[in-house]
């Protein structure tokens, strides 16, 4: 299998791919863009996952609809307002897709629409409808721009691209996400646009994204609540020339391979951004009796408020670890449970045969305070693993949640 | 059936109950009591429910053994330390409960034993054996020592009392609690001693307790966290003198309806003192298609981080009231979820048929700046209902818990 490299890149670092993004006004404030757009000069195929969450955004129904067939040239998406518990949502994401497609000169259906903000506030159509031109007009291999208007809470855009060969022929995967708040695993995801020039058809596409995002976006959780907008979408519009990926094979490994990468990276970003965060937290576990004991494990000491909590205070607190682990449902010997801390600076073993050690208070400390801890957990009932990611839960959280609409 | 009256009083209430609390040492911090007994002059019968943790204290594991006779005598606990994780935990309790029953001259196997704090710090016996004689020689009707040294992180003791007629006799049921922090629905509880000079055999008294649980304890939530060392105990001594209830009928409806009044009121002084709590959230669920889907809904939203954070900034993002409906993993029919905010200061209606109505933001505001808050939400699915309660999520719950161990 090739390497895959990762460069310098986002959204329009494949083939064909053109951005844009604008302040449109549906967002009070004029320096933050609401509105973006990201556009493949050929028809793509196109795979989608959506949120689990019963109450769907009215655009995850019309998206649902336009990639029924597998196809799709362009992505709408605004942000500041979900388009949610909306009595005319579905009539507004349908206009939005309408309004694109027109300016674009493309087939409505193949418009992937998206909204994120506010849940139950009518989204108006004027000034989306207003913005279209300029956004369209506007459409270059800049990717800053679009990666800016689907953010809310995020405090960094966040962005990647990797290259690589298949069959000799360099192709390229790019991506964009929105994340912060409102993000638990148990579904599909949070807001993510990949395109890539790799050619593939619209079934594969489907079954790697599908697969992929069991071992990444379904395995990290801000705060525990799934939203009602999620979705991952991969537009691949076959321009790096290669035959296309119609089977499995080498060269869908490779490809696999290679939206790992970037979807790896997102969700670090993801986590690590997670509103009011000042960590990333990344829990392993390993020796579980099966991969999907271990995802249970992980997931749950990711999600514990308590932990997040300890981690925001560097408090080695380990005890909470051992809760998680308890409350997860999996059946595990709690008796060969070991628990180890670790970072840029360096990594202790805190707990042993599911016991207390004794450590250096001050080593964990030094430990905690970096940016990116693990959290290792060792069982002894087989050769299940997995890995999530999570973030501290911080003063910060709170605010920006104790008063987001106003 | 006859009347319950709640009235001013605690675990000594009932008749044959003593109780004391004392500073033995185990916490560095003088002022704050660390261990407490109940004592009942008459063996009395004996029920508990226990967490569904898999990593269970050593307390609940010894407590098991000595209740598996329905029996029991006193209740032995510590704050400070959660005996747990410790290599020689259950060897621990076992001395707590010798130490006891010699002092009083009682079998050990009628002590429950119980332990609350930090997980993972081996629990020095030397505090606890220095401090039993005390315990024992203050043994009093007063029941302020005991309700204190049983707390946390908790701010107020957490007592109630009630009494009832059997058969025309009076009989009394009492109760504290320690609630705060590491509380979630699911499983047993908080730590909760409870009282009574009723007679009724162990059978129905554990029938009554792990009934009315299910109603009142399991529908709790502070963060999401269940705990190692959560624990329901009733002690009844027969004092009153009535038949003892050995079936069902009138006397075991009353004994249920009065059980179930001291146990609703701990639920909601445990929600309103949760940590760093500034609200009592109550949800209630009307409408739901069995009482099953009723609970879920009610419990997803008062665990949703997102809509405890709005409830702290006396927000109406009714929103995430719907986003947390939609995730609770039952069926419902969106187009016909209603939802209100209630408290002292009135009732406002924010979502109706699935939408956002309409509303006066001052009006929501001034309901929700109140101290108890009301979450009422219709469906149109059928006759299933229920009630849950939390707390808002609050900057002093991340400060309690961001260093809780120094």
């Amino acid at each position: 299998m090739t390497d895959i490299k990762i460069i310098d890149g986002s959204v329009c670092t494949a083939k064909g791919f053109t951005a844009n993004g604008v302040h449109c006004g549906i967002r009070k404030n004029r320096e933050k863009k609401d509105l973006s757009l990201i556009y493949s000069e050929k028809r793509a195929t196109a795979a989608a996952v959506y949120t689990t969450n019963l109450v769907k955004g009215a655009p995850l129904v019309v998206t649902k609809q336009h990639l029924a067939n597998g196809y799709a040239q362009a992505i709408i998406c605004n942000s500041g307002n979900a388009n949610t518990c909306n009595a005319n949502g579905t009539q507004i994401a349908e206009e939005m897709s309408s309004l694109v497609a027109r300016s674009l000169k493309i087939d409505a259906q193949d418009v992937v629409v998206a909204s994120t903000g506010v849940i139950g506030q009518p989204l108006e159509i004027k000034p989306i409808a207003d913005g279209i031109p300029y956004l369209v007009q506007g459409l270059s291999k800049s990717s800053v721009e679009a990666s800016e208007g689907i953010l809310t809470t995020d405090t960094i855009p966040k962005e990647i691209a990797v290259s690589f060969d298949i069959d000799g022929v360099e192709c390229k995967i790019g991506g964009i996400a929105k994340g912060s708040g409102m993000i638990h695993p148990n579904m599909a995801t949070m807001l993510v646009f990949i395109t890539t020039d790799c050619a593939i058809s619209s079934k594969m596409l489907s079954k790697a994204l599908k697969t992929d995002i069991e071992s990444t976006f379904n395995m990290v959780s801000v705060d525990g609540d799934t939203s009602t907008n999620d979705m991952v979408t991969v537009l691949a519009n076959g321009m790096a020339g290669n035959n296309e990926i119609t089977s499995d094979g080498p060269a869908f490994d490779t490809f696999m391979k290679a939206l790992n990468t970037v979807n790896m990276h997102l969700c670090r970003m993801i986590a690590g951004d997670g509103e009011g965060a000042t960590k990333l937290l990344e829990c392993t576990v390993s020796g579980a009796k099966d991969n999907k004991a271990a995802k249970a494990i992980a997931k749950s000491v990711v999600c514990s408020s308590l932990t997040k909590a300890a981690m925001f205070g560097a408090d080695a607190n380990w005890g909470r670890v051992l809760c998680a682990i308890g409350y997860s449902g999996v059946e595990v010997d709690v008796s060969k449970v070991a628990v180890y801390f670790s970072s840029n600076k360096g990594k202790i073993i805190v707990c042993e045969n599911g016991a207390g050690v004794d450590f250096s208070e001050e080593k964990a400390k030094e430990i905690l305070l970096e940016r990116e801890i693990d959290i290792i957990i060792t069982l002894g009932d087989g050769n299940g693993d997995a890995t999530a990611w999570g973030c501290d839960l911080t003063y910060d959280y709170v605010k920006i949640n104790g008063d987001y609409r106003t």
